[in-house]
């Protein structure tokens, strides 16, 4: 089903208003749970709404605290996000980068005591919006094993780099998770019935398995490339938890545990393309490298091959005139939670 | 078999001298070559040796060119490598970058043409044991396909990420290429006449397959992950290529197309951990992470979990003793150089 954007977009404002939030930082929550659902990434859309409310009623989501800069030196910076909403403190925490980028070409920020952040590529798109190559990592609570591992160690961390596309275009835009698949699709595999490729997920006691069932009673998502996206989950959460001084690998509670608050930590890097190569010279390259991409011989069958990020923006602007795509179990979440906080959702 | 380390070193420096290069150039990419071998990544150790050889005396890999600063500014770093090898540029390009770090908290270096460089752990690791995070990231001649895509237009381009462990023991150090398999394990197959998993390669049409030999016969290997080994792929093609002013994708030759130079770009970071937490505070945290993985409830017949690079630095160890291992094919083909330079090998 589709939902009205003005509409969802204004209750979702109000319900952060009532729990606390201020309009500004309620308007850039809402904004890239907008933006991930009309891209088809629900997992970080609207779904979390009713949780991110929960969370800020206990106290783990603030939304009365000043971010703290810890550190400013150079083109680094190290920052508190005194446990306000992720998504206020990754936008803060990039447009930190993205000024000391333009200030010396290149700019670090990474920051402790975040939340939640939503989509990895909304910050690193906002340095590409500025002629910038931007690279936004997260860390998250252990959802996956070591390599041979049966316990939760390390997170999905997600991934984003975007660097800039022609001039007026969208970014080219990689934001990835590092298990093999979300456990959406696991979930998926499970109703339908099907049985899922090796190396998707591991059973309960560590061991691979080809049915959806055993890894989601009690088993674990599996990293991207074995070894390969548990080598990169591991040095993303140094890069993120440990050099932040911030909360890493088992020591980050689930944001479902309603006892505890998080601590999520991020690394926000932004790099400025003009300090390298001037901005004709620049869009001769790219042009080359995205016509060698979409101008590519294709496999039988294969209509298009697409730039990173682009089936995502092509959600997107089709799902403009039609609102916002969302399923409606989580519909029916929201319109439980607007019974809840008295707010209606007339859309 | 194994192959005596100090003869072996003695060679390959002497064939380097021979073909005009420094007595310092020739021992840092011999280095690399010993420590690729001995940790059991044999795709970048003397296998290398003989075309290295060949494309300097073509001129292609230069001996007597020196490095050019293109720019220098705060933290970043621009170079123009002169084509001379790519150890030996890679290696000066991580030390510009350590230098701005010590000097800033981080520096970053792209360098433009160079040539392949070996192991990318070898240089993430010079930053990790001067108390750095250190990223390398090189681009290569296209060996991978678009996402249906049917023709080679994308590296699997190396990324390494090293980080300090405990004082004194080796780094926890990441270095993956962004195809799934390497060629290798595809040639494997088919000698052994074995099937391979889906997603390992495509044959020549773009099509997945299980035949390793529809891979070996003009198909292509296939990006980790899929969207995600190629969106990685593509934005650090943009990371080395590009925003160095270099080559890139497509552009780039086959280093055994003995006809034309390549021009390789790497991308080095350096990142002084020092500035984000005092060193007493990382060992703490570090060793928590350690500990995360090494003492992880195990899988079924798992002893030991391993952190990113420990396999490869206990097979280094483990071949101090024993020399340098190396396969008959490999080695004959020293002795064939051998023969040509007129250098001996007496093992």
């Amino acid at each position: 089903m589709y939902v009205d954007a003005k509409k969802l977009y204004d209750f979702s404002v109000k319900c952060f208003n009532q729990a606390g939030m201020s309009s500004e930082d309620a308007k850039t929550v809402t904004d890239t749970m907008i933006v991930a659902d009309s891209r088809g990434i629900h997992s970080h859309g609207f779904l979390r709404l009713p949780i991110y409310i929960e969370r800020i009623k206990k106290g783990f989501i603030t939304t009365d605290t000043e971010m703290e800069v810890v550190k400013d030196q150079n083109s680094i910076s190290v920052l508190d996000g005194k446990f306000a909403a992720g998504q206020v403190v990754g936008k803060k925490a990039m447009e930190t980068s993205i000024e000391k980028a333009r200030e010396t070409g290149m700019g670090l920020s990474v920051v402790r005591n975040s939340n939640h952040f939503g989509i990895a590529a909304y910050y690193a798109s906002m340095a590409a919006e500025q002629n910038m190559i931007g690279i936004a990592i997260s860390n998250v609570e252990p959802l996956m094993p070591a390599i041979g591992g049966a316990e939760k160690i390390i997170g999905n961390n997600p991934i984003a780099i975007a660097a800039p596309s022609k001039e007026g275009e969208n970014p080219i835009v990689l934001d990835m998770a590092l298990s093999n698949v979300p456990l959406g699709k696991i979930l998926v595999a499970s109703t339908k019935g099907e049985s899922i490729p090796e190396g998707w997920g591991v059973d309960r006691k560590g061991e691979p398995t080809t049915d959806p069932n055993d890894v989601k009673d009690g088993g674990f998502l599996y990293p991207v490339g074995g070894p390969k996206g548990f080598g990169l989950a591991l040095l993303t959460e140094i890069l993120t938890g440990v050099i932040s001084d911030g909360q890493y690998s088992k020591n980050i509670p689930s944001m479902y545990n309603l006892e505890e608050k998080q601590s999520i930590s991020h690394f926000m890097l932004a790099i400025d393309v003009s300090v390298f190569l001037g901005p004709e010279n620049y869009a001769e390259k790219i042009e080359n490298v995205i016509s060698f991409v979409k101008d590519s011989k294709k496999a039988p069958g294969v209509e298009e091959t697409f730039l990173p990020g682009e089936i995502e923006f092509k959600r997107e602007e089709a799902n403009k005139d039609q609102g916002v795509p969302m399923s409606e179990e989580v519909f029916a979440q929201l319109l439980k939670l607007s019974g809840e906080v008295n707010i209606p959702l007339n859309v």
